[in-house]
């Protein structure tokens, strides 16, 4: 397919918007841009744009509007589902909101965070400590990911079982829409009933239907006493079971809770330097649990011994650790946060991102298990995730002799196995990853027509010229 | 104006589909929902049509698209903006969702119920109640306002502070769209990142996108331990910093945190049999203070006992009482819940529902108060309110000697002031009451003009014949 490329008149005008230092042209430094952390995808762009401003932003898509140029928006670009990433053609411009990464507002008072698009969400909860709050978003890219690729992406992450996705913790946004017009919609409030709720659009909207450039958060109180636990179990029902319990224990307390299969742990252990199993003996699940609390001069910690020891003598768990230490806490952690890690090091892996009802996940796990063992005999689950949330991360390793072309090609089949078990169950196919271009089309085989045409005609609203992140999505 | 009535032929096949005993056509019958609670409005409808399944409402929106005619839906009718009345040109259909009042599924391990919109707000409590959960929408109208409706105006009530609004309650929806297919968005989970969250342009569209018929709502562990008090302080300054010491020491669980300015609790008095002021003397503002926790074998008494303590030794407060029974908390709770009823016996009196951030409520409340009364001396502010979501009713009460005629031909001059504050303060103008036809006009002043263009995009977009609700919102 032969695709008009961008002007240079046109790459000169938005040059010279951003002015020296504020794009990238040549290949060399557009690499680490145009490709995704998984290597699935390799972009071309005529041009990295880095606006500092939301006034440049509105001036770049102007004129890309103008001339029906289209843009991909970039945060961190740390996305799996290659959302971010430029397509082949070379035909669209690349806008990364890096640069915008100012602080505008702290308000305890009010308990919000006012922040540009580029903040990364490191920088973020550093900055609502610093106030004495807690920004509750936290998953494994935060150390580089951006607040801006997050609300796109409505991320999700490790403590979402309390604080909820990324959608939650958004009051306001400021947003460059496609036709370069500058919609501030900043609001700090809780309540607002004044009309449709716009900025839920752009939320996990992947920046197909505008630009975000601000956004105001909420903050909640820091907590003042975390009580964590690595726990051993015989299998996912009791660990639905020691959720339950901990919930009613400690009055919803709960910030996160992390279900490790034997396998997954297994593969921690074995690629990455330094993590060892806190636990004797071989047990098939393993959860991580976090409990905290914000009150002053009180501790979970009788809450969680008690809930343990009871599942305990009730034989509901096998085994069980309580850190002792913010260090002995860390290193827990590091047994979850690894696993990204340890599987790029264990070569091929075929990823899922499925969530069902909690209710219907001891079901989801046994029927998936056995339905890719069937499928492709030897293939290794590695299933870990939210359990929290009944958000599983069920992906799939090579198994022992198989090549990985072979192990590719039956990637659709294994994805279509997996996803019509999670749809079956009345799931979804990708709880917190976004669809990007990878789920674009298989999300119809799931979701109902109306809601697809529903889908377009929104971006149609929105965006007539189908100049934001095209091929994303929708 | 003239404008066609419905055909009589439509009519019949309308009356067809929801059989005998489910439609009202006689005048006398439909007058108690054709005017809303206020009197403020009488509107004129040819046939309330009383469906009993989402089926059925397909059935009555699809003939009604094809034919053009307007539908308004109404669910208990008892919003304060008149998005439930039919206008008074008589050529809307009126659509009451009342008899679609069934509980489809309760899941406890999901903590997850599925209504029909009928349902009444009291009713879904009460499910949650039996599966030992908590559904915590609550508000004055609870015992005739519908589920539906309440996710249509995105109800807030006396426990947004913890819970959220109206929109942070539902996971899912079920939709009749103004071309009367039937959209089924019944998701129960906590993570579904799977494309535009259309689900949000309904809840608080106010009957102009489509006719909610269903909805998964959230549930949470029931309170099993719940501390009231009524607290006297100086000012609003320190409610704001009792508020604060509260959620300090009690981990942020405060379920409901009420503001009363001591006009407003002398009207209560005044006007409510039975009622008595809880404390001794007079102070100028009240506070009602509601915390729980769901925690087994926990109480948040002494946190309570501990803040209030410490405050009035600071002189933070003047008085406190907590109450020691169900009975007297639900006394204390009488003094909140009767202010709406005390009014309507005061007589004349123009209403406000702002929020402002929490951080700039002191500002607004001293602002409010002397622009009101500089505009119109003698007149009455009757202020009370949620303080923890910085949303305060800031009604005005007829001044003494004015008439009512003379008092209501400043009513238009009296909003301006009070909203225009409410806005410089970053504010809201609707902060739980919605739109509807009386602030649909009024919120073009506050908005920026590309929000209403973009909001006048969705409309088209989703009801480009512009059937539903018209003349409401947008």
């Amino acid at each position: 397919m032969s695709v008009p490329a961008v002007p240079d008149a046109i790459l000169d005008r938005i040059k010279a918007i951003v002015g020296p230092g504020g794009y990238l042209e040549e290949a060399v430094d557009l690499a680490p841009y145009v490709c995704e952390l998984r290597g699935r995808f390799h972009g071309r762009t005529p041009l990295l744009a880095r606006p500092k401003s939301a006034e440049d932003v509105a001036a770049i898509v102007t004129i890309c509007a103008e001339n029906r140029i289209p843009i991909v928006p970039q945060g961190g670009n740390t996305g799996l589902m290659g959302g971010a990433i430029p397509h082949e053609d070379g035909a669209e411009l690349l806008l990364s909101l890096a640069r915008l990464n100012q602080v505008r507002a702290v308000d305890p008072a009010n308990d919000t965070l006012t922040v540009e698009a580029g903040c990364v969400l490191a920088d973020v909860q550093a900055v609502a400590a610093a106030a004495d709050r807690l920004f509750p978003l936290s998953l494994a890219a935060e150390g580089s990911c951006q607040i801006g690729g997050n609300i796109s992406t409505n991320a999700g992450g490790i403590n979402v079982l309390r604080y909820g996705n990324a959608r939650e913790l958004v009051l306001g946004l400021e947003v460059v829409l496609p036709d370069g017009r500058l919609w501030d919609g900043l609001r700090e409030l809780r309540k607002d009933n004044t009309g449709y709720d716009l900025k839920q659009l752009f939320i996990g909207g992947e920046g197909t239907l505008g630009v975000i450039t601000a956004a105001v958060l909420r903050l909640f109180p820091r907590p003042r006493d975390v009580q964590t636990a690595f726990v051993a179990v015989g299998d996912v029902a009791a660990a639905c079971d020691l959720l339950a319990g901990l919930r009613r224990r400690s009055g919803g307390r709960v910030d996160a809770f992390e279900l490790i299969s034997a396998a997954t742990l297994e593969l921690v252990l074995r690629h990455i330097p330094g993590c060892i199993d806190p636990l004797a003996g071989q047990h098939p699940w393993y959860v991580l649990a976090a409990l905290s609390t914000s009150a002053e001069g009180e501790t979970l910690r009788p809450a969680l011994e008690d809930t343990l020891a009871r599942a305990h003598d009730s034989g509901g768990i096998r085994d069980a650790v309580i850190a002792e230490s913010m260090a002995q806490a860390r290193d827990l952690w590091r047994l979850r946060e690894s696993i990204p890690e340890a599987e790029r090091y264990d070569g091929a892996s075929i990823k899922h991102d499925v969530a069902v009802p909690i209710s219907r996940i001891v079901e989801f796990m046994s029927r998936a298990e056995a339905a890719v063992r069937t499928e492709l005999p030897g293939v290794r689950p590695v299933a870990f995730g939210h359990l929290g949330d009944g958000n599983i991360h069920f992906n799939l390793g090579l198994p022992p002799g198989l090549a990985v072309e072979a192990f590719r090609a039956r990637e659709e089949r294994l994805n279509r196995i997996v996803h019509d078990i999670a749809a079956e169950l009345d799931g979804s196919i990708s709880a917190e990853h976004g669809l990007g271009r990878i789920k674009r089309k298989s999300i119809r085989r799931y979701k109902p027509a109306v809601e697809i045409e529903l889908m377009r005609r929104v971006k149609r609203a929105l965006d007539p010229d189908g100049i934001m992140n095209p091929g994303k999505l929708i």
